[in-house]
């Protein structure tokens, strides 16, 4: 890869482990879900391009490196003319968290929707056969501080979750999966050959997946409901909107922090502090950052190679 | 109102009573959540205008009127632009079914996504205060057949639940809300003073709930986050996207088509169909204009002054 895209990627997965989305970071490196299983077979291209989007075939580079691109291309379509949407389609990883390019977008003053597809995992509306991917959205809002990042998988546990509980002989817990015949299953290899359940076991969950799949899915011209393999492609659609379409951006971004502390502000049973969605992360990001140092899993470190340090 | 008003307010509640959206029709004619229990202000307003968008002042006109308007503004856009994005403040009454809406656009060949906060009555991350409204979401896209339409509020049940509970004295299920202390309750009138929880009772379903307070909030410059009462204020965003923008819309269509086969064709543990979001909505309403009749509840019809037709 090019210095510039290495580091794009690389950014992406200094971001993951500093902000404490460990599962989605540099584990991918290697593993049973690798970032890049499938090498590229050729530069991106665009499809498709106007004032307002762009469609990337991203050639089976990194999804990383082409969710990052595809971000840039968004925001600046967004500062241009008020909206801009990106689909992206031929990559065959995961990007990562949505949280990630959903932030770069809210750092620009724009509000960001980012989502992706994945092959088929998970069940709904009554079905016993996986019909949608994991299918994560993310939201990133400009305030007057720290943006506000909201990020969530539509299924009740991520795949990489199945991966690792069976890689570790470890039970899943009850009630979020079903075997292929449709039963409960603790068993990771039994709901690998089934399917997991909707974040909420039910129908709205399963709604929120199918919609994601199709805005990550036949709108970017990727692949939708596919079997469970890796070699399945993933699918992207980031939207960065300019929220001086409707109002002035400086007062939205004093209401989204005013409502931000109204709701740290309410009450809770316990009297303990109320952490709102990204708040979490952006406090881990920035100790890294002024420490100089994240601290990596040992046994990662020794697979992808990182001479352990002490 | 005007003839014209009057009919795009009719069309919505026709819409509601005859797909089945009962409880979000011809009841909030009148009842405890009345469409109209704040009177209309001044004529509805432009308060922004760009190529791309519209913030619409409503003057408290009934929301399915401004909502309808609206999305008219929505579709009038996309099909120019590629991209529309309209929003409403100044209402004082819920617009109904988001899927209405959703499914208008879709049926221009357009991506439909439009969402309403409404007053508080729904906690989150912890709080034990009410924070966000019900705020639902609906989500409609063009098919070779009927529109796919999915519609969903982010609380475990409607406000308007809560209400009728109350009325009938009847008790709501368990652990589905939290009283002023933050205690589980079953009594309706205990819920209405302290919050229902969120469609997944956890984080997720709170996260949903906040994005679409601030996409219906701030970004339209109407409330959020405000006291549980039908004097405050609603607010809504109406979004059309031109599939076009990334992919050929004939081919969209057909490939959202597809999908919707393939999950009707998956199997179910009982051998039963699978119907996907908006389905019986559609076959109701279609049996409604064929035989030209809906039916309604007498006590309803009594209350809104209808005569008793048999």
């Amino acid at each position: 890869m090019s210095p510039e895209h290495a580091t794009a990627v690389a950014d992406y997965f200094v971001w993951a482990e500093a902000s404490g989305n460990k599962t989605q970071g540099i584990i991918k490196m290697t593993g049973p879900e690798p970032v890049q299983g499938v090498m590229p077979k050729y530069d991106m291209k665009i499809e498709r391009d106007t004032k307002l989007s762009q469609l990337i075939d991203a050639g089976a580079n990194p999804a990383p490196l082409a969710a990052r691109i595809g971000t840039d291309v968004a925001i600046e379509k967004a500062k241009a003319h008020g909206f801009g949407l990106v689909g992206i389609r031929n990559t065959f990883s995961s990007n990562g968290a949505q949280a990630f390019y959903a932030q770069k977008i809210a750092e620009n003053d724009l509000i960001g929707i980012v989502c992706s597809r994945s092959p088929a995992a998970v069940s709904g509306f009554g079905s016993i056969d996986s019909l949608f991917g994991t299918n994560p959205i993310g939201f990133g809002f400009p305030t007057n501080n720290d943006p506000l990042v909201f990020d969530a998988a539509t299924s009740a546990m991520t795949f990489y979750g199945l991966v690792l509980a069976k890689a570790r002989g470890e039970d899943i817990p009850e009630g979020i999966a079903i075997d292929h015949d449709g039963n409960f299953t603790t068993d990771p290899a039994e709901a690998m050959e089934g399917a997991i359940l909707p974040f909420d076991k039910g129908y709205k969950g399963a709604g929120f997946g199918m919609m994601i799949e199709v805005l990550a899915g036949p709108l970017v011209a990727s692949a939708w409901i596919d079997n469970k393999t890796f070699k399945e492609e993933w699918g992207t659609l980031i939207m960065a909107i300019d929220p001086n379409l409707l109002v002035d951006a400086t007062v939205f971004k004093t209401n989204v922090t005013a409502m931000i502390d109204k709701i740290k502000a309410s009450r809770t049973k316990d009297g303990g502090k109320i952490r709102i969605p990204g708040e979490r992360a952006n406090e881990l990001y920035k100790n890294v950052l002024a420490s100089g140092e994240v601290e990596i899993d040992d046994v990662i470190a020794e697979q992808i190679g990182i001479a352990k340090v002490q």
